[in-house]
Parts: C-alpha cells; sequence; structure tokens
C-alpha cells in the first residue's frame, strides 16, 4: 500500500505546556509532505520527527491564531540557512500575506527560494489546491475568525494488471494504459476480454480530514462523510461546554457525535486545553460516542 | 547576599537543535527578571525553568536577527492568555517597533496589558534603562547588523550599621539614613564619630555582561573591565576562524582573549554552532587562554 501517514507535531491549545506542542501537523503522502498549521516551536518538532524539510512544499493555515501560524517566520528563516532552492506555498487566509510578508522581507532577506501566498476563503467548501496524488478542499468551520479545516482527499488510482491474464491474452504493452484505465481488450480476432478479467481494482482513495479549530457544527459532516480519519479538536470535556461554547471550541463528546454521524472510520481528539493532567477523560468520553477513537500526541505517526 | 542570577534559557545560534535552544536569557535580581534575547521557543523554555511571567517587565534584544527575537510575539500572546496585567517594556534596536507592532496588533488584540517599545542607538555606549538597584547599559558589538550587548550594573548599596555602636553612641534613627550613606555623626557633646567606625562597607555592586552577536571587537573592553561574568559568543573554534569573521562571529579563543584583556572575573561561552558534537573542544581552547571559563547550557542558573 502506498504511505499516507499522519505526524502530529503538536495537538495543544493556546499555549504551549511541558507536555504539548502548539498545533501542527505533517501528512505524508508517498513521500511529499504537506504541513497543516504551524505554531511556534514546528520547527523543532519538524527536526525530532526526522521528517525532510526538502520533501515540504505545501503548508495550510486553518486560521490567523497565534498558536496556529507563528511558528512560520522560523521555518521559513531555517529553510533559507539550510540552503533550500524550492519555491514554498503557503495556503492561507488572505491577511496572512499582509501579515507574514513584511517579517519575511526584513527577517528572510537573502532568502535563497520563493515563498508563495495563496489565499481562499474560508466560508467556502472548494478545492484549494491539487496534484498528481491529492486534492485538497477547505472544510468551512465555525470559530472567532474565519477559519478553515481541510480535506485532504488521494487522486482515484488506476486498476492493477493481473499480469498472467494481460500475457495470456497477449494484450501489447501500448494497451496496458487504458486498460489501466478501465478498458476492455478486444483480440485480434476480435474477441472481447472484459476489464474485469484484466484487472483488480484500486484500493479506494484514503481520506483525511482535519476540523481545528471549531465549534460544534454539523454543517461539516456532508464533507467529511466516511473519511478513513478524522482529527477534529477536543479542547474540553462535557462538564466544561459552558466554555467551549463560549470559546467556539468543542468538547470530546461532540468530536465524537460528529465523527458518529458522519460514519468516519477512526476519529482522533486534539488541539487539548491544558487545563486536563490526564486526557483520557475526553478519551473516555468521546469511545462512549463513538469506540474508534484515539488521542493525539507528539511524535506520533499513524497510518491512514 | 542578594539575589543576582543568570539563567541560561538558550544558547544555540541560528537554528535550534535538538540540543540548544535560540537565544535567551533571563536575568534575576532581587526576584525582579529581566530577560535578554527571545529566539522562537522562549516562551517554553521560561516556564521549563519555572520563572514567573509576572516578575518580567522588561525584555533587551540585541539584535533583529530571527534566532534572537521572533520569540517575541508568542510571549507576549501567552502572557495575555494568563491574565497579565502589568505593563511590559522593550528595548531594541528602532525597526524593532515596525515589526513587532503590527503583528501584534493583529494577533494580540485584546491584549490586556500594554506593551512599550524603547529603541536605542546600538553603535553608542549609554545608560538604556534604570531603576532602584540596577542600570543597564549598551555595549556597542561587530555583527552584520546593528547590534548591542547589555552591561546590567547593580547601583551602590548602601553600608551595612554596625548595631553594636549605633547602640553605644545612641545614634537617634532620624539619622541612620545619612550615615548608611557616609555621614560622620556628631554626638549631643560635640564629639565627631567617624562613619567608618559606625559602618561596615556593602558588596561591590555585581555587574554581568551579554556580548553576543559579535565579531572580535576589542572596543568592548573598556565597558565590560572587571566584570564578574561575561558571556560572550563562541559560535566557532578557532580553526573555522574563516567562517567566523566571514559571518561576524567570535571564536572560542577570541572570546577568551577578550576575557583576559577585559580582566573579567569569569566567562561563559555559548551561542554554539550545530556543528559541534562536542563543545568541549571550545571550552578547551579558551582554557588555554582564559582558565575561569565554561559552557553555557540550557536550564543552568549561574549566581553572579
Amino acid at each position: 500500500m502506498d504511505r499516507f501517514e499522519l505526524n502530529i507535531l503538536g495537538c495543544g491549545s493556546a499555549l504551549p505546556t511541558f507536555k504539548h506542542n502548539l498545533s501542527s501537523q505533517v501528512i505524508n503522502i508517498r513521500d511529499k509532505l504537506y504541513m497543516i498549521d504551524c505554531g511556534e516551536g514546528t520547527q523543532l518538532q519538524f527536526r525530532i520527527m526526522r521528517l525532510n524539510f526538502n520533501r515540504l512544499s505545501h503548508i495550510f493555515i486553518s486560521h490567523l491564531h497565534s498558536d496556529h501560524c507563528l511558528g512560520l517566520p522560523g521555518l521559513i528563516s531555517t529553510m533559507g540557512l539550510l540552503g533550500r532552492t524550492a519555491e514554498l506555498h503557503i495556503h492561507a487566509m488572505p491577511d496572512a500575506e499582509k501579515i507574514f510578508k513584511p517579517l519575511l522581507e526584513y527577517f528572510c532577506k537573502e532568502l535563497p527560494f520563493k515563498v508563495f501566498f495563496h489565499s481562499f476563503n474560508p466560508q467556502k467548501n472548494e478545492l484549494i489546491f491539487e496534484d498528481r496524488t491529492l486534492s485538497v478542499y477547505t472544510i468551512p468551520l465555525k470559530h472567532r475568525v474565519p477559519t478553515a479545516g481541510f480535506l485532504f482527499e488521494e487522486k482515484p488510482k488506476s486498476a492493477h494488471i493481473i499480469r498472467e491474464m494481460t500475457d495470456f491474452y497477449q494484450v501489447p504493452v501500448s494497451q496496458m494504459k487504458a486498460i489501466k484505465e478501465g478498458a476492455d481488450f478486444i483480440t485480434p480476432s476480435g474477441e472481447i476480454i472484459s476489464n474485469k478479467r484484466l484487472t483488480r481494482p484500486a484500493e479506494a482513495p484514503h481520506k483525511y480530514a482535519y476540523c481545528s479549530d471549531t465549534a460544534y457544527s454539523e454543517k461539516v459532516i456532508p464533507i467529511i462523510e466516511n473519511v478513513d480519519l478524522l482529527y477534529h479538536e477536543a479542547t474540553f470535556c462535557e462538564s466544561d461546554l459552558a466554555r467551549a461554547r463560549e470559546t467556539f471550541h468543542s468538547s470530546a463528546s461532540q468530536a465524537a457525535d460528529i465523527a458518529l454521524k458522519a460514519r468516519v472510520k477512526r476519529l482522533i481528539l486534539g488541539h487539548f486545553s491544558a487545563r486536563y493532567p490526564d486526557e483520557s477523560v475526553l478519551l473516555k468520553e468521546a469511545k462512549k460516542i463513538f469506540p474508534e477513537t484515539l488521542l493525539a500526541n507528539e511524535k506520533m505517526t499513524i497510518k491512514i
């Protein structure tokens, strides 16, 4: 199976603690890296997890709160010192460029690579990035400032050739591509060999959804339906629901509710408030509603 | 003895490593804290060292390179979240306000305290701050951008009263302050009691000097002469002197040379390049010239 992994660099909220770093994740898809959020300290966590800066070209910022983006200037400065020449693309709210460009111009004057800001509308569910293997869509969230989650969706893969069958029917190499993409094969004598006999279907494309920071919002459900893994913030537990509402965050139960209603395969909780010395209280709460739940933690790598 | 301590929060250079954080120190003088430099990650190191944000009101920034100041916005944001109301003063180059103010205005909109920027001229050796116990002077350094070190100098303390003597001469309470400050005492019968018989001299005021980042510069010597402790950068060892010259940094030998010529009491080396897996090579080099040398390290507290 092709690699599709989630690396947790930080899953704390608001301020860094002895236990949790600020929000940042790196998706590894066939050894290309995609970063989501970049709180202060991310560059060090990136190195601690032995990820490779050269494989990272796209960073997606969910919203412009300090704990989700203040690691950007330091990360970019370090990439420059390490001699990076490849372009770096930052996908964020329109304000991001206004805020960070002057800082980069001051601190990274002699940057040996270009940084591009791409802005998106966090109120819309739309395709904001794609390459050969991946599409990234925004997920409108409900927070104190404009915020978007992200849906990472692998592109459909072509079917696997059953070598014994194509050998048997002497399928010429020139037709292999078409067969991979679903075509039948017509033998020189005119016999039609159904594509189903020549191929095994590809694995279903993998999907990962990141929903942080957000209050409980059922609007995300149709977008994240059936994903393999959902990262949903669970800043608070149910007994602190008033505080969750006030700050536009979610409780662990609410995260589990969303996971259940969206029929996702697995749920991973994160963005923990520093008030819980033991987060198993959040896990227990969520598992009652959605058993396939786990807690995020720094240095964790999860196969999707 | 009154407390005068140096806390090392970070002593690496350029980029954070598994071993060293970026530049930051906290001077503790009678439980008032003064920060020098604030690289990314400083707020977490501050908490790890169990220092108290409420005791910190002044931050001194040596120069506007990313590894010395990018921790400021996160630190300020966290202070806000923790409910600080006391003013915070940042002493730095004039550009600092231009660079950081827009960031603070964006990320710390509802900050419950005021942040003041005070600018100084790094080319001058002048008093930039004083309070009841302390004077801080700039030390012009020689780096790629305008840079100043800092001299922290305790104010002279008043002499100690010898209680037995003042009792013997029945010195009235109203005259004690004058005697502490050096006055003689005249008895009701007109006898002059010399101040020397009534007091023991105070301890000499303590002095700490911070010189980072800088190439070898003898101009600092008259300013830092006789300090109790000198922190001098030693980014490189002598065999990498060409690289040190090129980047306007110092070797460990050069740091020791300055310490020797300035007749300081102790030297502490820091701002280590990540290229040395074992910094004892730097220590050995410096100790040959100036034996009273030690290596900085994170979480270290040194009595001055």
